[in-house]
C-alpha cells in the first residue's frame, strides 16, 4: 500500500516554528521537549509511580493546597470541566453557574448534560462579577449543591476575584468549582485559603506544556459529597474513585496513563518551581503591564477596562485596530511573520483579538517583536 | 519556594530505557520521538489542519474504511470505549455486550453508566465466541440497539472473529461496536466489509505511539442513529457532533487539541504505511508464531488453546511457569534486566503473564532476548 498518491506529505519536512501568542498552546522549553521524547515506560512501572507522586506534590504547591486528591486527568482542560460536573452533580442537583464568557457558557452546557438544575447569573462579556452580588444570589437560592465560576475567562481576558465567595461557601454545604485553565501558575490561586473545592486547569497555558492533560484538585468536602452520591458517577473515564485507585497508593490499573505527556508535565512543573511561584507571578504581572503600556502608546483599546475590572496578565483581549481586516491580517501574521494571535469567540469574533503572553512566552522581547510587526499597520 | 526538600528528583537524570514487552505502551521509533518533541503549533493553524486531515486519511486506510467520520479522540483507548457508548446509547436502550475478559466487562460497566438495558453473553476467559451462537442470541432479543464486542481481548490474548456477526448486523438496524485497541495495524480489521459501525482503538499498542489518543471511526448507519437521538449526548467532551465540527471542514474550536501527541500519531501512521499494512500483519503473525514455538520448546503452556480459538499474534498470555513467584519475578525482570512483561488481570492474577510483541517491538531479537533471560528460571 502506498499512501503517497493521496497524502500530502509536506509536514514531513520540519515546518517553520511559530511564535505562539494565541490563547494557548504556547511555545515550550527545550527541557519539556526532551521529556516528551523520552522512551516510554509502563504506566505500572514503580519508576513511573515516582513521577506520578512528584506531579501530585508539585501540583499541590501550585494549586496552594494540602488536598491529597491532586493529579492530572488524561484529557485536555475541558475534560477537567467535565470531570468536575460529572463527579459532583447528580440529576436535578441545583448549581449556580456564573457566566461572563465562553467558558462560563460551556460550564452550563456541561452541567446540563448531567441533568443538573441550572441557575445562571450573567454579567456582560468583559466584566467581572461583584463578589457581594454573587454571595447575595447564593443566599437567595435554596438547596444549592454547587457554584461554578471561571477564574480567568480566556474568551474575554477577565480575572475574577474569588476569595470572598469562597470564604462564604466554606461555612456552607455548597461545593465551589473553579476553572483555572488559563491562570494556573500565572497568577495567585489559593485553593485552600479561598475555599475552592474543585479546581481544574490545563497544561498548555502558563505551565507551557503541550495540551492534553488537565491538572485537578478536590477538597475533602468535595470528596465527601462524591462518596454520598446516590447514583454511579456517569462517566467511567472520569470516575474520580477509580482514578484515585490508580493515582493513590493502591496503584490499581484504570486506563493506560499517557506516560510521555506526564513526563512533559513533570518537567514543566519542575521548571515552574525552579523559577519560584511568586517570581513567576511577578514575571507575568510585569509583562502584562508592559503589554498594556505598549498598547496605550500605540493607541489600541483594551477590551477589559482595567480601572474597573481585573485584567489577566497572561491573556490580553484588545479591540482590533481600525482599518484592519481580522481574518486576513491574522492569516498574514501567521504565514509571513510566523506569529499566532487569537481571534474573538462568539459575538466578539471580528471585533477583538486575544493575545497570550503565557508561561514560557511571557517575555518582553516577544511583546516588542509583536508590536514592531503591528506598528506599520496601525493608523 | 524550593521543592528540593520534598521532591525526589531522581527522574531528572535520564532513567534507563526499558524494553516494554507488557500489554502496552511499547517502545517507539526515533521518528515518533522527534515528532513528539516538535515545537507546538496552534490547534487552529491551517498547517495543523493538514496534519489532522492526513491523520484521518491514514486512519481510514488502517481501519479499512471509507467512513468520513474517522479521527482520534483526545483521550486514551478507554475514552474510545466511553465515546462509543455515550454517543450510541440513550437511557433504556438495549445492548448486547459480549464478555470474555476485562475489556468486555468494562464495556458493560461503561454502558450501565449511560442507563442502558444490558444483556450479557459470556464465555470463559481464554475462549472466544462462536459467531453462530452470537447471531442466534442476537435474533432472540427484541428491540436491540447495539452489540459490542472486543476484537483483541488484551486480558486473555483471545482474537475474536467478527465477520459473520457483522454481516448479519448489516441487514438490521442494530449498531455493531468493536474494540480494536490491541489489534489495530497488527491484524486484519476490515471495518466496512465486516459491517462494523463504531470501531475504536488506542495508540500505544501496534501503532507504537505513546498512550493518550484513541483512533475511532463511525459508519453512516451509526451517524444516522446519533442524529436521531431524543436526548443530548451526555458527555460534552466526547460529543461526536461537536468533535466533527472541528475535525471536519468547519474547523470550529471545541477543545484545544493535544497537538504534540497528534504530531506523534501522524508520524506513527506514516511509518505504518511505509511498511505497508499487509507486511505489518505478516510481521506480527511471524513473530507471534515464533514466540509460540519458543514457548513450546521451553515447555511453557499458553493460556489460549490455539487449536480451538484465535490467538493474538501481538499479545501472548502464558501460564506462569511452575516454581516462579509472579510478583517478585516480574519486579526483578524489570529492575535487573530492564524488561517489562504484564501480569494477569482479575482472576488470572498470579496465574498468567501477558507478553506484548506489538508494533515497533514485534521483533525476533526481543523474543530471543526474553527467552534467554527466562531460560535459567524454567525448571
Amino acid at each position: 500500500m502506498s499512501p503517497k498518491d493521496t497524502i500530502d506529505d509536506s509536514s514531513r519536512t520540519k515546518p517553520v516554528d511559530k511564535i505562539l501568542l494565541g490563547p494557548g498552546p504556547t511555545n515550550i522549553d527545550e527541557r519539556v521537549k526532551m521529556a516528551l521524547s523520552r522512551e516510554p515506560m509502563s504506566h505500572l512501572d514503580p519508576d513511573f509511580f515516582i513521577i506520578l507522586d512528584n506531579i501530585s506534590e508539585l501540583l499541590r504547591k501550585i494549586f496552594q493546597t494540602e488536598n491529597s486528591t491532586t493529579f492530572a486527568i488524561s484529557g485536555t482542560g475541558s475534560s477537567g470541566m467535565e470531570m468536575s460536573m460529572a463527579n459532583i452533580l447528580e440529576e436535578n442537583d441545583r448549581i449556580l453557574v456564573l457566566k461572563n464568557g465562553v467558558f462560563g457558557e460551556r460550564m452550563s452546557d456541561v452541567a446540563s448534560r448531567y441533568g443538573a438544575d441550572i441557575i445562571e447569573m450573567n454579567v456582560d462579556w468583559g466584566k467581572s462579577f461583584n463578589q457581594e452580588d454573587v454571595i447575595k444570589k447564593i443566599k437567595s437560592i435554596s438547596n444549592l449543591k454547587a457554584v461554578s465560576i471561571v477564574h480567568a475567562e480566556t474568551s474575554t481576558g477577565i480575572l475574577q476575584d474569588l476569595n470572598y465567595i469562597g470564604e462564604y461557601l466554606k461555612n456552607t454545604d455548597i461545593i465551589f468549582i473553579v476553572d483555572t485553565v488559563t491562570s494556573l501558575s500565572g497568577v495567585e490561586i489559593q485553593t485552600d485559603d479561598w475555599g475552592i473545592d474543585v479546581c481544574y486547569s490545563g497544561t498548555q497555558k502558563c505551565l507551557s506544556v503541550p495540551p492534553g492533560l488537565s491538572p485537578i484538585t478536590f477538597s475533602d468536602k468535595a470528596l465527601k459529597k462524591i462518596k454520598r452520591r446516590n447514583t454511579k458517577i456517569p462517566s467511567w473515564y472520569l470516575d474520580l474513585n477509580m482514578l484515585m485507585n490508580y493515582w493513590g497508593s493502591e496503584r490499581i490499573y484504570h486506563h493506560t496513563a499517557p506516560v510521555n505527556m506526564l513526563f512533559a508535565l513533570h518537567e514543566g512543573l519542575k521548571i515552574c518551581h525552579e523559577e519560584g511561584l511568586q517570581n513567576r507571578f511577578t514575571r507575568h504581572k510585569e509583562n502584562g503591564d508592559y503589554f498594556d503600556l505598549k498598547l496605550q502608546e500605540m493607541g489600541i483599546m483594551p477590551f477589559v477596562d482595567k480601572t474597573k475590572y481585573g485584567s489577566l496578565p497572561m491573556l490580553k483581549s484588545i479591540f482590533i485596530p481600525q482599518g484592519i481586516d481580522d481574518s486576513s491580517f491574522r492569516k498574514n501574521l501567521l504565514s509571513k511573520h510566523n506569529i499566532e494571535i487569537g481571534g474573538g469567540l462568539g459575538h466578539t469574533k471580528g471585533k477583538i483579538w486575544r493575545i497570550g503572553i503565557m508561561g514560557y512566552n511571557s517575555r518582553k522581547e516577544l511583546i516588542d517583536n509583536l508590536f514592531n510587526v503591528l506598528g506599520p499597520y496601525i493608523v
